[in-house]
């Protein structure tokens, strides 16, 4: 693993860009194929490693109906977007254990646009995100792993569980702050533990920052700086209630000369601004509270979807009186 | 100077509420006396030890056709808000060198409300500044030194001026990143340069953070852990451009008992929000390209309030043509 400052360019850092999977998450992944499209051509142009297109959710789970396209990311939708890919951007996708038909729907890497399958697990669920790790690296595919919500799980569980995962085929391991409640100083520890233990068998960490505490992007650099070399960031930070770290400032910091951040400022300006209006994403002072409380986020989004009249304090009164 | 982790309550910390002093650059310091009263209250309630009520500037120069009382805090305008201050917040204004009338419009300590009087310079103006802690402090007051816009001193200059610094009677000086253009690691090594300096006279430090890479909190987090105590701050990052350090946010990571987050939520809600509609600060992404650029956010700002079509592509180009 490779270490660095703020004036160092590391060539194996690589950026995925997961605007299109996580902001999914506001809208039930109903994007128009021009959205999709857009930020694509802007990765490209960017000189972005990796773009994310959705969820592979299996569709007895997420029927039509109910859930866009970028909810299955079936191979025909996706080759509607970007053709063969004749492109250096790589794609994924995101499969969640329990949710995701993998044997049936994840196709021979062959026979698909995606390069990486990107699993995502609580802690018990393991043993089935290690068989989804094992049938996508056997079909061919770079694999990552998702851990989420290790903010409330015990450093002793968490532990165990990176051991098992290092000793897994899968390609690199992601530190997840899902409830956007880590400081940059514990960032800093929880990134030394990943690293020790994935470097034991030659895997990379990534990481999954949330902003809940204006922290998504400090948490990032942090990260990056201590030898994270796998980074997920959004246009406009977009993503579910206080949203991801923003592309365009992890850009700003990365000295690699292969990003370019005018694409994507003009993506954002065109196609990714025009969204806020109804797709009120970015930090809040309900994504605040739950992020300082180490709680799940969606007390707040339920907040600022329904009932977002600004009284904070009340909204703080019901979680403290939650908790207790 | 004290250190703390994450979980340490640091006792010598000091909070420092600007929200009408930095909020005041945005309307020219006409803020109603209910808006300044409704801040005094709840950081009274809120436990925060100090409170900026403005800037002493010299009527002859901000005459009150042009600008409101927060821009001169005349005696009688501050009593008309606190009365005596029967409290334990202390009270504090901003003096520029060259704004400020100070032999005539700073009176004796035991006439006024305020407790501290803090000195803002520019690196040129240091000779004046040092006049001004010298007259400040023979009346009695606490002083404090905000050398401004020292991402653009070279390094050599700017130890040369701390070490003059440290030789005066001023009790703290300030890291102040006017630009927002600070990274946490170089906090992280300006951090230390101000305190070796500083505790050399036994002097402390403080950080004035500015948020346009969404780092003003990550920053002072930085900046404390290593030893900074004394930490400005603003109720909803309420500030020029791209605002300060939110002061909900800082409440939240520091652990002292003494410190309360719901009054600063309920004024949030109340008396700050209200303002946002007419006062539009807080992170966008021209303050970020000026952030980036290590430049004055004055074309940003400019950008923000005439033009502000989304185009920030252009912006952009518009940012980098004028450097070359």
């Amino acid at each position: 693993m490779k270490k660095g400052t703020w004036l160092t360019c590391r060539e194996d850092i690589k950026v995925l860009d997961c605007t299109v999977r996580d902001g999914g998450l506001m809208n039930n992944h109903f994007f128009e194929d021009s959205f999709v499209k857009s930020i694509y051509e802007a990765n490209v142009k960017a000189g972005i490693d990796y773009m994310e297109l959705g969820y592979k959710g299996a569709i007895e789970q997420y029927p039509e109906a109910d859930h866009g396209p970028w909810k299955r990311c079936a191979e025909e939708d996706m080759r509607r977007i970007v053709g063969d890919n004749p492109t250096d951007l790589k794609l994924c996708v995101m499969a969640d254990a329990d949710r995701c038909n993998y044997k049936r729907d994840i196709l021979p890497a062959d026979e698909s646009v995606l390069d990486l399958i990107r699993i995502a697990t609580y802690i018990h669920q393991i043993p089935t995100a290690i068989e989804m790790i094992q049938d996508a690296h056997e079909k061919g595919y770079e694999t990552s792993i998702n851990l989420m919500a290790i903010s409330v799980v015990h450093d002793k569980e968490l532990e165990e569980a990176l051991k098992v995962l290092a000793t897994t085929d899968v390609d690199t391991i992601y530190i997840v702050d899902s409830f956007g409640s880590y400081y940059p100083e514990q960032m800093n520890e929880l990134t030394k533990k990943y690293i020790d233990i994935a470097k034991s068998t030659g895997k990379q960490v990534g990481l999954h920052a949330h902003n809940n505490q204006q922290l998504a992007y400090a948490n990032t650099v942090e990260a990056l700086i201590q030898g994270v070399n796998f980074l997920d960031a959004t246009m406009d930070g977009m993503g579910r209630g206080a949203g991801n770290c923003p592309v365009e400032l992890l850009l700003g910091f990365l000295k690699n000369p292969k990003f370019h951040l005018r694409p994507v400022l003009e993506c954002i300006h065109k196609t990714v601004r025009p969204l806020r209006k109804d797709l009120k994403w970015g930090y809040d002072i309900p994504y605040m509270l739950t992020g300082q409380l180490n709680q799940h986020p969606r007390a707040a989004i339920k907040y600022m979807e329904n009932e977002a009249d600004g009284a904070y304090e009340a909204f703080y009164d019901a979680l403290i009186e939650e908790q207790s």
